[in-house]
């Protein structure tokens, strides 16, 4: 006879050490339980669904040669049996048996394990706001609330939506309801700023007037504090601190919660975030029981320390190494640097390692470069502005974090995909500033964007960069606290001097070798110019030659024209 | 005084050099000669010059403000002197003088140097073919003959052309021929398959066929014997081992050869390859003389050899480095993994480290993947295929060179930039299998491409995974040496079963547990399912029950489409 596996979960992970597992070992007895009677479906293509790229709720729970992955499937093309509608209820870890529930008639039984794994996920969190369980409050939490919420929207019973938190989901779900469908949409965000976890201000201001640019209102540093409405008909509206936001409908995106009760409850350990601890082979403290996915907690490979990265791309990996290790292979996880991508309409971001407050927080005295230039040669016509944002520790040099955004978004993508491989092995500026990616004037420049991010953040710690952010020079000059010198041609910033006056001064980089005299030295100047080079070389002109109080815009006009709109 | 720093060619080092310099130091006396009236130009862009995408050769030549990089601008905006038309003729190394020539006015000086760079970059080879020198034989040299090229074309004098070399410039310029202008182009090739520096025979295929799907004719294992035509009037024909090919013009595209006769006369060391030899500071042999970009050789990071890798991205990312020597500073260049990428009419390539041909003949024993898979989420509506090649070493599993092929340009780099940079740390096989890339449906599977190259490495290089080639598959069916058994559905497969009769075989998957008795026993059986996972799994199951002659074709018929369309 072979091993006994008993898997909880047959969404992401669960299937995937299955099936791996099976064609590793023929004889295993494998057997695969989730309460849900949906199961190995993409959780992470609900928004594409909801928002229409995805026709029918069949494309997310089916193979990329179209047959539909249910238990007939997984049985009789893999090998392996799922029992779906079956509720993991406790472990008997001594005799090593799983006590389940099945949900459809009630009987209970329990089944015998060699090798136990806990791949039960996470649950969206619903926050405990008055209203919160009223009809039209929704979370994206699985098929059948994604169904709901297509189906509430396709029959035209929603004009107006909210949403809570402005995290992945919630801006994915955002551009889901206003795109396809025209509801009105506000994202209410408790913090200052949009994907407060992946972005720095700088950058995630772009994805603001992204998300404005295409009708998605943003409210920042707001609190939802009840949602209006009635048990029976649903909600009228969400009040926040300042105010009240009609709606039909809400969709709460306020992060999840690892599903590790019954794994908690039988002894085993868990962490901060309530997500079970695993080692490197994915076993939990108990040797006979591995977990993965979305209910364990990672290592974070840059900072070292335990964090939850609720990832489907993650828990597949994860998978396959408890399947290798079941087998008996020495496969091991190490961890994550936090990568991550996501789509705003016809933008993307991507982000790997900390953001500049991460770093902050917990100690690094962190010191960033933003970079506006070309994703690929400015003489190809294809090219198109990209953003990037590079994190480093001052005194280590070694690189914590990067961001990127743009408009092609695998561009965007490749850009972060360089280098987050590299940040757990420790990569530094210099090595930035020579990476080695693929150079074509169709797809890069000759001094790509990421080797100009490196460059920078060179150039910055040196002390030869003295720079502004985008945000802080808003402030600055709102406040009339510097004097703006613009250092690109004249014909390229008539608007701003019609509209500032002498508050926005203009010398072109051409002739400010010959026109130092006419630069202000009496009080702050900062200079400015198209994507933040020219500035820089006018600045290391000045000082070379005594000016002191002067400084640079970190991209430039680009980036303020990107962060604000407004102003420009 | 400052230092005196001399610094010979104006196209992409020496510039970068010069303009680095002088904001590192404001001090120091820095003088550019070139031979040529043009200076500081993207010469990669010049295909695309011709084939029209950069209307004017003035965008090769500007910066991205639109602003033209001549001698007058590096003066006034950049603090540096560029004297075009300037020959270098020999170094006096005891006495720190560079000799020079004055073209125009034939006035010869010398020039005083403290530190002295190199950057006098490659120039095309031409194969000492009769015929070379006559008129309409180009070689894509400069932008002197990018614009005579162009001229030709545009003037209407060109019907036919022939391209001698299917290396990445000779077939960009296959591309451009044929693009904009409709001129039937063949592209000759003495080795049996395009870009044989960058890719291993199945990727080839697939680019191969995109030449010939575009109207590019494509001729391999073919040596030109004579260009016909006549020194005055221009070519008629190439004349070839097998035949003649009428055409009005040649484009030689045959590799280049550093330009180092004078520094070689000199004394300084060069390699094999007639390049400079210089430290990772990169000096020459002579302490005092920088050298960089096409006219040195670089440390190959994968195989410690030396070799010649002519790119404006390396040139540039060197000549901050050189500068950052000569102020004084201790900056590296380690070497390349040879990244490298091409867009061919609407597909991309791109490569990096050792080709499957290359890490034999050094003496590694290869072992490779073929993987063909949506470069996103199967369900997303913007997925298209993509087609990735992973070479790794038997004996350390370490990743030796990775080849990608698809239509999405951004997205088939980013999976080679995203394990290129890794190479020189001897990623192995383990890694990639759960490299860490950004993951979300509109950019990346689950379980992504890369990840399953990696992934089907590991199961072939344990044993599991037994696996036959696209092109080795074609040829043995076509000698009737195997049984094909095609484990899609039915409906899937009808084509082949009415071309192929009882050779192509079908069981389909889900029935194949159940079916066992009646694959042959007999003779060797190939398995061929859609793009090489089912037909993987249905391997292991045969395996797991006593098949032993049997295999499985890499990457099923969506690479066997894409290699030999004709076939299937």
């Amino acid at each position: 006879m072979g091993k006994r596996i008993v898997i909880v979960g047959a969404v992401a992970l669960g299937p995937k050490v299955a099936c791996r597992l099976r064609r590793l070992d023929p004889e295993a007895e494998i057997t695969v339980v989730d309460r849900d009677s949906l199961i190995s479906y993409g959780g992470c293509g609900i928004p594409y669904y909801v928002g229409g790229d995805i026709p029918d709720i069949e494309g997310l729970c089916s193979t990329s040669s179209h047959a539909l992955r249910d238990p007939e499937f997984f049985r009789r093309s893999k090998g392996v049996d799922i029992l779906p509608r079956v509720e993991a209820l406790g472990i008997d870890r001594q005799a090593k048996k799983l006590q389940v529930r099945h949900l459809d008639t009630g009987k209970e039984e329990s089944l015998d394990y060699d090798k136990l794994v806990i791949a039960t996920g996470a649950t969206p969190f619903k926050p405990p706001i008055p209203g919160a369980d009223f009809p039209m409050v929704f979370t994206v939490s699985n098929l059948h609330s994604a169904r709901d919420i297509k189906e509430k929207i396709s029959k035209g019973q929603v004009e107006k939506a909210v949403v809570i938190g402005a995290g992945a989901i919630g801006i994915e779900m955002a551009e889901a309801l206003t795109d396809l469908w025209g509801i009105e949409t506000t994202v209410v965000e408790m913090a200052d700023q949009v994907l407060p976890a992946a972005l720095g201000k700088n950058m995630s201001r772009i994805i603001e007037n992204q998300l404005e640019k295409n009708d998605v209102k943003v409210m920042l540093s707001e609190k939802v504090e009840e949602i209006v409405g009635d048990p029976e008909s649903g909600v009228t509206a969400v009040r926040t601190g300042s105010g009240t936001l009609d709606c039909d409908m809400v969709v709460m995106s306020a992060g999840v919660r690892p599903n590790t009760l019954f794994a908690k409850e039988s002894g085993l350990a868990c962490g901060r975030s309530g997500a079970l601890l695993v080692d490197r082979g994915m076993r939990t403290t108990d040797p006979h029981i591995y977990a993965g996915g979305d209910c364990v907690e990672l290592r974070n490979l840059v900072n070292g320390e335990n964090m939850t990265m609720p990832l489907g791309s993650l828990a597949n990996r994860q998978g396959r190494i408890i399947a290798n290790n079941i087998y008996g292979r020495a496969s091991k996880f190490k961890g994550t640097v936090g990568t991550f991508c996501i789509k705003v309409f016809d933008m993307a971001a991507a982000k790997a390692g900390l953001t500049f407050a991460q770093a902050r927080d917990i100690g690094y005295d962190p010191v960033h470069s933003l970079v506006a230039q070309p994703d690929r040669a400015h003489f190809y016509p294809a090219s198109k502005l990209m953003y990037i944002h590079l994190i480093a520790d001052r005194k280590t040099r070694k690189i914590l974090g990067i961001e990127a955004i743009g408009s092609q978004g695998d561009a965007v993508k490749s850009r972060v995909d360089s280098v987050a491989p590299l940040l757990q092995a420790g990569i530094d500026v210099d090595e930035v500033c020579v990476l080695e990616t693929g150079y074509a004037p169709p797809f890069a420049s000759a001094m790509d964007i990421i080797n100009n991010a490196g460059n920078v953040l060179d150039n910055i710690l040196e002390g030869k960069n003295i720079t502004m952010d985008p945000v802080d020079f808003i402030r600055a000059f709102e406040k009339n606290e510097i004097q703006v010198l613009d250092v690109r041609d004249q014909n390229e910033i008539e608007p701003f001097i019609k509209k500032y006056g002498k508050r926005w001064m203009n010398i072109p980089q051409a002739e400010l070798r010959d026109r130092l005299d006419e630069v202000p030295g009496d009080r702050p100047v900062c200079l400015v110019c198209g994507t933040g080079a020219r500035s820089y070389e006018c600045q290391v002109l000045l000082s070379q030659n005594g000016f002191d109080n002067i400084c640079n815009v970190q991209g430039g006009h680009a980036m303020l024209l990107a962060t604000a709109p407004k102003f420009v």
